[in-house]
């Protein structure tokens, strides 16, 4: 994404502190506070620019309103050797997913595979910072998700159901960088839409659509329509695939229970994710493996292009290169999110960010 | 897809005896031969037109070329808790997935969550049939496979190092009939391109582009087009990921290294697949996940409509509704199929269909 050009620069720790200090501010331990701003701040330098600070404000006006346990007791409430399911109870999404995630790789080490499903969690940022995480246990990371808000129908259907189900996986390589995919099942991401109304810019046509079948290309409008999923009604069909799997399955919210966290500061949304660790030891040796991934990446980089095309890129290839940026020449702040995060360290009386 | 006005129909025990026929007739043994030909008939019967009778002369000239193993000692390479490697020793795929399946199916009952990759199969038809088996026992399947000939350039590439490779997931219900996902991750399968062909029919712009960027329609011409991901750069990641899963994981075939089985007849795949057995009874109790499955079918089903469409549909509804109509009129079989099989009677010597 372009950056603005009021944008400011900030360092990635500085960024850290303030998010660490906001959460210690409406009551979460210091510990827990930067676990969170730790992860929060992954999102922002990886440019998941909709999913990091951005949230911030949200995020503490809902644990101010009560609609997230400061002090929740994360447990594990059922497992077997291939699974668990974890009970978040009621707490941040990115303390919940941390150990949730944690879980799925201990597991892994011995189980070979180890599928995690939670329920009573909250939004928890981007779905690749989880399905990362496995990477450095020369694991593969699979993470789906049920989204915070319902926008869109079922195919050829008007009323709101479904969100955007994200799916993510990372795959470690060798030389290269890891494959890491992270999509939601529209065609854009409903913070993608946030991030365009905040910058005051357009959506493009075949983003959303509104309920008589027009394009709707205002982000203001957001209200008034729906995202589309990709392919059709196959994106449809991954959207509601992938809510089962991280909602129903673990008795989380999907469908009508789905709570819309952007309108609302006081419900607990019972999101519901699930995090699978894949031990690439359990299926070939790991050098060997990362060898045959590295070759994949060359032969498909090397492919031959179509005319205009400067360039074939992995998934995972661009945050690679955005991270890399950010960690030496900081994290860019849009003016109306510098202004925002100035009001809420007033609001909440801590020391800004600047 | 609505029948040619030419195509007969044929009940589907004759279909099966007949598939089982040909597959004795080339040296597998009878047993095998007859779960071959119930996976076929059960693709036909769900309307997987692409993937069931239709493969029978390829398969067979597969075989007599010597392509197929018709002896396979089809065994688990390796296993932990939540997994196992299944080697196919390059026997027909049916066999092979069935024997994954069964595998993951029995790890899940005790580890809740199981997951079997494959190497050294082949085509194996269509996905649906092995995410369905868990059903019966109360499990959700999840099947990922490497398609067996490379259609899908990276995005904004031109060399076809990809496949359409699929996803199919299902899911029981209770009162209403199990959700089955099963999507290529292009927009069309390559199955319904051939399809196409076969039926002299035009393709719809979207579903295949030639190499300069422009829309192919014409299927006859296929081999000098691409087929086109699902979301663009979205289902290209998929189809990476599955790809990366279902083949390089198992250290089966993946990118350059597909064999194009509709263009020899000689050489083994090495295809690769993955199965996920997720039994229920390990996160909830079975029957209140049905209910809370029953009940988001409801509720999508009762959406509102757009302006023209008359009925929501879920995933796995359209094959339903096909079934129950073959199950009792017959399969239909269009013309140059019914001549095509009869011809492989005449070559194999065995009784015909008729």
């Amino acid at each position: 994404m372009a950056d603005t050009p009021a944008a400011i620069r900030v360092p990635a720790g500085k960024l850290e502190a303030f998010i660490a200090r906001a959460f210690e501010a409406v009551g979460i331990s210091a510990g827990e506070s930067r676990t969170i701003a730790t992860l929060m701040t992954r999102a922002d330098l990886q440019g998941s620019e909709g999913h990091g600070v951005f949230r911030l404000p949200q995020y503490v006006r809902r644990i101010r309103g009560g609609a997230v346990n400061v002090r929740p007791r994360i447990r594990v409430e059922r497992e077997a050797a291939g699974m668990a399911l974890v009970n978040g109870d009621n707490g941040m999404g990115h303390l919940v997913m941390r150990f949730a995630t944690e879980k799925a790789i201990e597991k892994a080490r011995s189980a070979g595979v180890a599928w995690v499903g939670v329920r009573w969690s909250n939004h928890a940022g981007p779905a690749s910072l989880y399905a990362s995480l496995p990477l450095e246990h020369d694991m593969i990371g699979l993470y789906l998700a049920v989204g915070n808000a319902n926008h869109l129908p079922p195919w050829g259907g008007l009323d709101m159901l479904l969100s955007t189900n994200p799916i993510a996986v990372a795959v470690p390589a060798g030389e290269e960088p890891p494959i890491v995919l992270d999509m939601a099942t529209t065609v854009a991401a409903y913070g993608k839409v946030k991030t365009k109304a905040q910058r005051g810019e357009t959506m493009p046509e075949g983003w959303m659509m509104d309920r008589q079948g027009r394009p709707l290309t205002d982000p203001q409008r957001a209200n008034e329509g729906f995202l589309l999923p990709i392919g059709g009604y196959k994106g449809y069909g991954l959207a509601l695939i992938f809510g089962l799997l991280a909602g129903t399955l673990n008795g989380a919210a999907m469908g009508k229970d789905v709570v819309d966290f952007n309108a609302d500061d006081t419900t607990a949304t019972n999101t519901g994710h699930a995090i699978v660790a894949i031990n690439v030891e359990a299926f070939q040796p790991v050098a060997q493996f990362k060898e045959s991934v590295d070759t994949l990446i060359r032969d498909l980089r090397a492919s031959q292009r179509l005319p205009g095309v400067t360039r074939i890129r992995l998934p995972g290839e661009g945050s690679h290169a955005v991270r890399a940026d950010r960690m030496k020449n900081g994290i860019p702040l849009p003016a109306p999110l510098a202004a925002s995060l100035a009001a809420l360290a007033a609001e909440l009386k801590i020391a800004p960010l600047a």
